[in-house]
């Protein structure tokens, strides 16, 4: 198991927000992401995990600073992970935009060049971090999953895939169908190449109809979201999802932006909402 | 009075956060400031307001988007005001160093060059906003005040020679003595110059004993917190107050330091203070 570097720890809540770099073998450069401990995991209970994924732009600080979710944690004793959103660093492939390369990874594994060799967060995300968390924190191997836009898509389609490794997942204004929307298209189209076939296995809404179980989902939307509805359909995934049997909330939140204030304003809903699914 | 330009709005917890800027007479330069009114404002109902000082190097923003606070105003029915923590823009003075000039305007008024044109934040902060936010929003005449570090001076010295014009004060690692520490001894020798007879109407803790009126008082700091003591030395303070008959509580908070995280987990309980300081 690689090293971990602590670069800060600050005391919140009466646990533990940390961030951390550790090279990762499987996007083959250093990364680093922020972990929140609950009391309970520093007084030795084993506390369920659930995971973060951020949207366009962020690193693992956006949600640790703006949520205010660790108060949430806290008081269930649920550990929080924040990954960052893509590979970084001077060697790694980027491009002009906010909306491809660094900051922008899309959960995905890359097939394409030059984004191959290190845009691998789908595999990061489902087995070298869980590996990672589980190894080296006072947590037990139950899992949960939620993110923001491009992480609520991240979310989605890795719950969607994997829903014997987590317990529930839920999103915040996410991107539910890429294969249709834009942002979705040119991030595709430059990672895993022009026959959009390929593109499936990563579309949350294509997915729902070959899921192999059926984990609870939740899904929040502003609808003064200036994202909505161009890059953002949740009614489709919503109606395909309840036609396939699904047992999905799906809340529009009237007045609410695409900002962290939208998601500070419910996230102490969607941590119950992944309490109760863990067990708690 | 002078034009609010609203520079963005957010709906959060049901209210509304927004940044504005206006042309300041006081300063003599734009300045920029935050506010929360919550949903009971936005109702029509007239709230009383909690103005926070914020510390060294930051602007409006770092409160506004870190604390967590306004699930509380939201909660108490309070609006929250978040000015910057000094004039600002290319024809203001500024030094060298993160503890004078921009971003470090210590809450007082200048009388030395290059500072005295603008540099004038105890005038704007306790006369020229709150005339201001009650002409232009839907707020009471009722006031109290808090802050952080060099914000927690500022609120302190502030509220300590105006206790007819706020219900309370409260202050998280707040500077308390600044004639005798680092920071203050820099900042007040350029602005206030060197006779330091001149800094005393700064200094909270020489201020304990010549104040009209005795609001409460709450202070909460970590003892984690890598400025302390050398920079603050709330025990002399405390010790001071209770001499002089405040009713002033002090919670010392094991592991807890000077940072955002610090504030969020403990912000609920200044929020309750000052609610019921202003009676509600």
């Amino acid at each position: 198991m690689t090293a971990l570097t602590l670069i800060s720890e600050n005391k919140l809540f009466n646990g533990s927000q940390r961030r951390y770099r550790h090279f990762s073998e499987t996007t083959q450069c250093d990364m680093t992401f922020a972990v929140y401990l609950p009391p309970q995991a520093l007084q030795g209970y084993k506390v369920p995990v659930l995971y973060w994924l951020s949207g366009l732009t962020c690193t693992d600080e956006n949600f640790t600073q703006k949520s205010g979710a660790q108060r949430f944690a806290a008081q269930w004793g649920i550990a929080l992970v924040m990954p960052d959103t893509s590979p970084r660093g001077e060697d790694i492939a980027d491009a002009e935009g906010y909306d491809l390369g660094q900051g922008a990874g899309f959960y995905l594994n890359a097939t394409e060049q030059p984004w191959a060799p290190h845009y691998r967060m789908y595999d990061y995300i489902v087995s070298e971090l869980p590996a990672l968390i589980e190894s080296e924190f006072p947590v037990s191997d139950k899992r949960s999953i939620f993110g923001h836009s491009m992480g609520g898509h991240g979310a989605l389609q890795i719950a969607l895939k994997n829903p014997e490794r987590y317990a529930a997942v839920s999103a915040f204004a996410p991107i539910v169908n890429p294969c249709q929307t834009p942002w979705g298209q040119k991030a595709f189209s430059a990672y895993l190449g022009g026959n959009s076939n390929s593109w499936k296995q990563y579309d949350s809404t294509e997915l729902l109809q070959t899921a192999s179980g059926k984990l609870p989902i939740l899904i929040d939307q502003g609808d003064a979201d200036s994202f909505y509805p161009q890059e953002l359909q949740p009614e489709t995934f919503v109606r395909t999802a309840r036609a396939c049997g699904f047992d999905i909330q799906f809340k529009m939140r009237p007045g609410y932006d695409h900002s962290y204030f939208f998601i500070a304003s419910f996230i102490d809903t969607h941590i119950e909402f992944h309490a109760q699914a863990l067990g708690l």
